[in-house]
């Protein structure tokens, strides 16, 4: 079994009601790596035998931090409608209330369809380029094979201000993992925080919200396969111990799988 | 009292547990305004005793629409920590939940701040443009008083698509009325569809979750006041029944006072 798919795993308690554990491969600096906390809150309402459609809409909030071990995980359809479906998701320890989520799910159909914003064109192949050096690092990294074209944030600490927090990437599970969307709620938590690129310098943070809106159906993540998605960031602003920053997730051939937004605590 | 202030007022039922009332000031084509929806389910928290802090995140999902007429809103703090606390709300009506809702609340503290991304320069003032007309629209829009350089979107409603879905305006309520959270979380919700500016006509929409990210505290609001606010929008991607759009809400003098996300059911 794929380390993601273990660390992901809901055991049945009840109808919506799971019991989750932490996976040492995805551990943070305090707590899980966050993405695998959104992956496991998306799993318990695709894994809900009254689930409807697909995932279009994710929102986690990080309550407190996850202690290593178990933990209770329930999914709860508020509101099944003809083609779209709300979910509310809590995972939590004897703590409380750990983490919060809702989620829209949808029926989708063939539509008129169109991008708009078009992924960064003329980018050197990911074989090409070195993988982001990851020893000494929070362990969660390793699980994820990272090649910067912009942004390499570690390799520029030098603790000079630098007015632009924009990075683009290469990235994909390490081992590699056929693209789903418990993967691509997971990877869509990748971007360093945005202050690491604008400080130089590591500093106290923890993500307190992430949205993240899915622009493609299971087939057209299926096709992704194990190759390198493309990931771009950038942070909007930094204000009185919070900033938000917003990515997206481009599959290889330069569709926009995923965008997705998060707002961060930040210490200093 | 202002029509904004008489759409969002909450009748307290129980600790936590209020009534609203539809207002038909801010109605839309089916339902309410959502604006008036986030910003009554905010308001559920704003008048909770056990408050801490300011707004910081709120994702609203709108599960089906509001009947004209009363509904019940919920405001439970499922996690309250040292300086965060984390909010679930929950609108509903005889037919069942009709919006969720989670907040992110915290006391802020000066630290190191810095804007990233920048608002446009060189506008021209709002007083020197033409108010978007509003005859023949929906009643929510005479709420807001609208006044495009970019992007008027029912003035170039001639069906031919167009490949650019960015606009920016000023906007503020109408009549003014002093910027607080339930009204700024209302405004981000003030862009239109995204798909109305690339298709260059209306289409059947549905907005199904929104985030916005609060980048001011309540001091800061206030001393924006009843001037008028920069709003600036762009599609993302359009997708088979789903768009994504994103969102910038500037202070008169170029401050960002919030970020907004959102994805659209569409029907074409």
């Amino acid at each position: 079994m794929h380390p993601f798919d273990h660390a992901t795993k809901l055991q049945p308690l009840a109808q919506g009601a799971y019991k989750a554990e932490t996976s040492p491969v995805y551990a943070n600096m305090v707590g899980p790596f966050g993405g695998v906390t959104c992956a496991v809150l998306l799993n318990a309402a695709l894994q809900h035998p009254d689930k409807l459609g697909q995932p279009v809409a994710l929102t986690v909030n990080f309550a407190a931090p996850i202690a290593d071990g178990t933990y209770t995980v329930t999914a709860r359809p508020a509101r099944t409608n003809r083609s779209t479906q709300h979910w509310v998701m809590e995972a939590s320890q004897a703590s409380g209330v750990v983490a919060l989520a809702t989620a829209v799910f949808a029926t989708r159909r063939p539509t008129w369809s169109a991008p708009e914003i078009q992924a960064p064109q003329g980018l050197p192949a990911p074989e090409s380029l070195a993988r982001m050096p990851n020893v000494n690092r929070t362990p969660w990294i390793k699980a994820y094979d990272m090649r910067f074209t912009q942004g390499d944030v570690f390799s520029g600490f030098d603790g000079k201000d630098y007015p632009d927090s924009r990075s683009c990437q290469w990235l994909r599970d390490d081992p590699p993992r056929p693209l789903d969307f418990a993967a691509l709620a997971s990877i869509s938590d990748c971007f360093f925080p945005r202050i690491f690129l604008r400080r130089r310098r590591a500093v106290p943070i923890g993500t307190v919200s992430i949205t993240t809106y899915f622009h493609a159906d299971a087939a057209a993540l299926a096709a992704q396969g194990e190759r390198y998605l493309l990931g771009t960031a950038r942070g909007l602003k930094f204000h009185n111990g919070f900033f938000d920053q917003s990515g997206e997730i481009w599959s290889h051939d330069g569709h926009l799988l995923a965008s997705t937004h998060q707002t961060v605590y930040f210490k200093e």
